[in-house]
């Protein structure tokens, strides 16, 4: 059976915000807004955020000390300082780290879950109601219900998956993209098309999500040339934040597949970014997906605008830039981690550990 | 500001009512059916629920009298045999007429609106939660938060619009189409194609739902030949029933435009069915809006896979056969009508009323 659902309702708008004050007052008296270090105080999302608040006479608390690919710690934090301050709804502002961190503080705020458990299962616990408003063009964290988080125990990372986890509204603002750094600007796309295109290639694929996926991806592609000569204009940049929250619309109902699982090594054991460590991996997974999945690969590089894979695969690795190296045991050690994930199943295209060998070592080796 | 919300969680599946027992059980103890005088039974749809509803102990209570274009009595009716039998739940079976007449059932069952003010806004009004199960491949209604009823007062069909009347669940289930008649079937997959047309070219189109609608485009016109031959295949009546459900998820946020509101005479004084009198229109709508609206109307002709409004004109006129025709005097009065519709301020395309009249006189003169 398959299975379509994406209860966020995303608004959009310069001054989305400012423009939507009530939004903010529906959701109680009292608010965690919770936030990275820098960018939501620099792209000025969070002025607007503190203004709308006080117009409305509501109160609230800042938790501002997410860090890149959170930890367990960080998030039972953000809980405790939700469930002190007693605050009624949680307002995150970023970029995937503190949406996603977001999420688990305001499940935590409600529910008491013991540190050691966190990963074995939350889909029926609650959480607070939610405001995401996302300051990169990557994640899609404003409209899915996953929360990935630092997994020391089994070294990589791990998603947590709830419907309570779905935010009540994403707010999309593209001026809080205007001052993203270059770099941050490229991997959070990457991260993005990624979504969409193993979305098409998870086995829960289907005809709800492709035309999604599919117009996400021929927006990257439009947006390319200017991502790479940093040029993008005002409208390229509200293109990619919609092309990301198309993409998180999509893997809200496919989930993602094996690029995602081998990707986490990458940023656990190197700390590449995210998105960056997605695209190392992409173009020779579509290369291994072509041999089955012929249709849909094809249909993908057309949707971004690219003759081949191989064509592809050389515009994704001019946007990268000089790629890290792995040794041979590296290769053999995240084999065998993502060869376990469980995202290998979630797959249209049968995906064996040599496989995921081979990519690593086209990619990296 | 534009907005996307689409709340209703979509399962599908061949035997969807029978695997899914369970969402019927979330929904209290008894419900209220709601189906058309015939197809709900004959499809097997209506015997799929009732078992599902007994598997579960839940009682149930039968409405089988929604007629085409349900008047404000059938809603009446239904709406207080709701209430009188205490039901905690509506479950819809059939086309958008059933799905519709349901929709306001369930908002009377727990509202007191007097019967003269049910067209004077019901937004901020709640309803029973619902179940819908589409049995044509038109409508959309499973996943819109829209009713449409007969307008006596105003000589025409009138949209209802709340929060309220999304449906929790929408079970698609491809076997029910099996039986459809032929005129049917086309009537309604002209109407899911027009939701999808009109919604690429209302002001509130964007990049969240144009992927959808294109999608929705090319899959029937990928089965266009199929339905012209009678000939469709299980697969064929699958995309034909999704590609409703997209067109469902673009009016959602984008309403419809001026085909359906010139329609809606074709309907009411000539009993024209719903998707044919969308029909009989779009293809001269198109030619207007591609003045101005020319890079989109190109898009959709590309997906649909015809050449250019005049190819697109001769397929939708091969499978609707002979046409109405209108005399002077009823285009006057229906230009008129269609001319103070609201849905004339959601186009993309500037309309006037010559234009109104011009589409008329070249699709019915």
């Amino acid at each position: 059976m398959k299975q379509y659902y994406m209860p966020v309702k995303v608004l959009m708008a310069e001054n989305c915000a400012s423009e939507n004050k009530k939004v903010f007052a529906e959701l109680g008296k009292k608010a965690l807004i919770v936030t990275g270090r820098r960018s939501a105080k620099a792209c000025g999302a969070l002025d607007d955020v503190t203004e709308a608040l006080t117009a409305n006479g509501q109160e609230y608390v800042l938790y501002d000390q997410v860090m890149n690919n959170p930890t367990v710690e960080c998030v039972y934090e953000g809980g405790s300082l939700a469930k002190k301050e007693k605050v009624d709804f949680v307002v995150a502002i970023g970029g995937g780290s503190p949406m996603d961190a977001a999420k688990v503080m305001a499940m935590l705020a409600v529910c008491e879950i013991p540190k050691e458990e966190i990963f074995s299962g939350v889909a029926g616990f609650p959480a607070l109601p939610m405001i995401h408003i996302p300051t990169t063009a990557g994640t899609g964290s404003e409209v899915t219900p996953y929360a990935i988080l630092t997994n020391p125990a089994k070294e990589t990372k791990t998603s947590l998956s709830a419907p309570s986890l779905f935010p009540k509204y994403a707010l999309l603002d593209e001026r809080y993209l205007q001052e993203l750094p270059r770099r941050s600007m490229i991997h959070t796309v990457i991260d993005s098309l990624s979504h969409s295109m193993e979305g098409m290639l998870s086995v829960r694929a289907g005809e709800l999500t492709d035309g999604m996926a599919l117009q996400a991806i021929s927006m990257i592609g439009r947006c390319f040339s200017a991502l790479l000569e940093d040029s993008l204009s005002k409208e390229d940049r509200r293109q990619l934040l919609l092309a990301s929250t198309l993409g998180g619309m999509v893997i809200a109902n496919t989930g993602t597949t094996v690029v995602h699982s081998m990707g986490y090594s990458l940023t656990y054991f190197h700390g590449a970014d995210h998105g960056r460590a997605n695209g190392l991996l992409l173009p020779e997974f579509l290369k291994v997906a072509r041999k089955s999945e012929a249709h849909r690969v094809e249909k993908m590089l057309h949707a971004f605008g690219t003759a081949d894979a191989e064509q592809f695969a050389g515009k994704i690795g001019e946007l990268l830039g000089e790629r890290e190296k792995l040794t041979g045991s590296e290769i053999e050690k995240y084999t065998a981690l993502a060869s376990g994930s469980k995202n290998i199943a979630n797959c249209r295209v049968p995906i064996t550990p040599a496989d995921i060998r081979n990519i690593f070592t086209a990619s990296l080796g």
